[in-house]
């Protein structure tokens, strides 16, 4: 707990410095970081290959996640120079508003303070995380997954570099002084001392944060998300979002998990459907009234309709309309993403006005969820729970507000 | 824990029913709820009159607290009445924008869900709590204090009456079972069943509140805020303002705390100010510039200055200059509400852009941190923390938002 009061002191010492800095200082950090990061390659690489090497029994996907490649380098620098490149969202005024007695009042977009982020061992996540942060106007603390310490310390040597050169405080961004458990657990305590948690990684991790933590937190523990085929689908349509939303990109979180279908298009749809799925390798858990469609398909459980695959797998159900639809994803969804295919303007609007998730789409792929097809020009992750921030957390969900009131002497009396 | 799991689930299956009611069926229920109060003003006395004689031992500050009377009920029913006619805060659309692929983009104003309210023994917080909730289309759970059960038992049969008069389930609002304490243990222990905890109340019990809840709040632990009257400020402005901020109400939470003066004044100025203080019957804590201009000031400790008196005692401290005010007030202040008083637009913006606080004010009272103040037609309570919502809390800051995206057909591919 020491290290981690002594880390968010200096952090939120920092902050306020960078609060107040103004967006070409903060671009520059990040133009300078970028090009530390181009510049050090070797050295990057070599720190990876010695995180690689320390871990030698790790699965091929995590060993993946772990490995940084010069096109993985460059692809880091390239982000920064992006989120250089967006607006800064400090200072923004948010609504203004004159009262009666002459009061203005003004709603002003304002760092948060000091940020904690907690992430497995994908060591690109700390540039990404902390140019974000820092963009935002936030001090940062990392801690990635152990596995990457040695990477994430050279990541971060880079992001000093470019605080250097613009002449900010070190501690904008620091990372954990080890690869000690315990500081996890001072971070998820630190009430008072980080202003907000972001977990990114598996579900066991963002529950964790979930379970324990003592700071708000914004993550999404899952993304359970469905597509509904609606009895008025365009059936053209139907076939060509499925395959994206389900097989576009497997493991994110965005992708479809579930089809809903429709009683009254299913005969001949569904197989259509299957038929395109299974050629791209897609493998199915269906229920009693899919499998007396097409007997030949596995037959689901309740496990499996609650079951984020992150895979090729398809969990389908057979739904009478939107109702149909609708009580599903009350009782497996995740309040992530939800999206409904039909041509009919009035099951669309009921399907969309009955959801309670982030993010309900009308004919378009459950996978656009996410902050770079939002517009957002980057995300440091999805948010599902319902304060602050929802769906994909860009820049201005990175901030919070306060409010500036202008007067000429009022007084309650 | 079962208790509350029961409430709870029956407190969200009402919330989406509630999310979905139009505005005329909520503001029926709470001017049905409103007349159900003025008629049951006998009952409400003689619960009152019981929970009093069960209680004979309190101060007088709580038992006029606890206290309700025939103006009390209908001061109650008209809030009831007020919340009716203000705009329905859900389904506003927040933002839109259309995506360089087509697609569309809505933030829409949604209801946050289920709400726990834990207050103090004041009978009146139960109606004004629940009807805010109501017209934001969330279900509330309330847990008064246990002096004012059967008061806020009678109120809540009123609020049930409207509630059945508009046709809206019951478990809209709930209260809680007994007075047992482990109830509100409960509350703070439901994640996942209950969304948002907000207590209202005294520092000890919004403190346990912050520090046992699994669920998130919105609170204030303590208002300790600072009047700065700089070098440039108007005189007659800053004792106007001041006498206001300090003595106008001791108890609210926007009450002036401490005076901070800027010392190229405080020769002259400080004796007024405190002239004019002593005069309203004001007391003073003062520090050793304070007292080396009027040596009669009683000797203010850290500990004064890190005090919210809620009474009429004024800390004061000689500062020099913005940067004065901003260094005691980051060290003592609790990021509520800060006030400059300045005829210097520099010195106000560098003040205002400076602070860390939920609101600033130039030139006005502290004691403006007021829903009513803002515009927002009532509030359910200040926040000061740097999530979801800061300063007064009124519908809008009640409700959460989602996406909902429209397209044609768009996939990621």
């Amino acid at each position: 707990m020491d290290q981690i009061t002594a880390a968010a002191s200096a952090a939120r010492t920092a902050a306020v410095t960078l609060a107040r800095a103004e967006r070409v200082t903060k671009d520059a950090a990040l133009t300078a970081a970028a090009a530390a990061l181009r510049a050090a390659k070797p050295e990057l690489m070599a720190a990876n290959a010695a995180d690689l090497a320390a871990a030698p029994d790790l699965t091929a996907a995590f060993r993946d996640r772990l490995t940084l490649t010069p096109s993985r380098i460059e692809a880091m620098a390239t982000g920064l120079d992006d989120i250089a490149a967006l607006p800064d969202p400090v200072g923004r005024l948010l609504s203004e508003w004159t009262r009666p007695n002459g009061l203005v009042i003004r709603r002003i977009a304002q760092p948060l303070g000091v940020i904690g982020m907690i992430f497995e061992s994908r060591p690109n996540v700390a540039a990404d995380a902390a140019a974000l942060c820092l963009k935002a106007g936030s001090a940062i603390i990392l801690r990635g997954g152990r596995e990457s310490f040695r990477s994430v310390g050279a990541i971060h040597t880079c992001l000093l570099q470019g605080l250097a050169e613009a002449g900010l405080p070190e501690a904008c961004i620091q990372i954990a002084p080890d690869t000690d458990r315990a500081f996890v657990g001072s971070m998820l305590a630190a009430s008072g001392l980080i202003d907000l948690i972001i977990p990114r990684g598996g579900k066991s991790l963002v529950n964790r944060v979930l379970a324990e933590a003592r700071v708000p937190v914004l993550a999404h523990a899952e993304g359970l998300c469905h597509t509904y085929v609606d009895g008025a689908a365009d059936p053209a349509m139907a076939r060509k979002i499925l395959a994206d939303a389900k097989m576009r990109r497997l493991t994110v979180c965005g992708a479809t998990e579930t089809l809903l279908i429709d009683a009254r298009v299913a005969p001949f749809l569904l197989p259509l459907l299957v038929g395109d799925l299974a050629a791209l390798g897609c493998d199915f858990r269906a229920d009693a009234r899919a499998r007396a469609i097409i007997p030949a398909l596995p037959a689901a459980t309740d496990d499996d309709f609650a079951t984020e695959w992150l895979d090729a797998i398809l969990n389908i159900a057979v739904v009478d309309g939107v109702a149909g639809a609708l009580s599903h994803i009350r009782r497996f969804g995740s309040e992530h993403t939800e999206a409904i295919v039909t041509e009919d303007e009035a099951a669309a609007t009921a399907f969309l006005d009955g959801l309670d998730a982030a993010v309900g789409l009308w004919n378009a792929s459950t996978q656009f969820c996410d902050g770079g097809e939002f517009g957002f020009g980057a995300e440091i992750g999805i948010a599902t729970g319902r304060l602050h921030a929802r769906g994909p957390v860009g820049l201005e969900q990175l901030c919070t507000f306060r409010y500036q009131v202008v007067g000429t002497g009022q007084v309650r009396g």
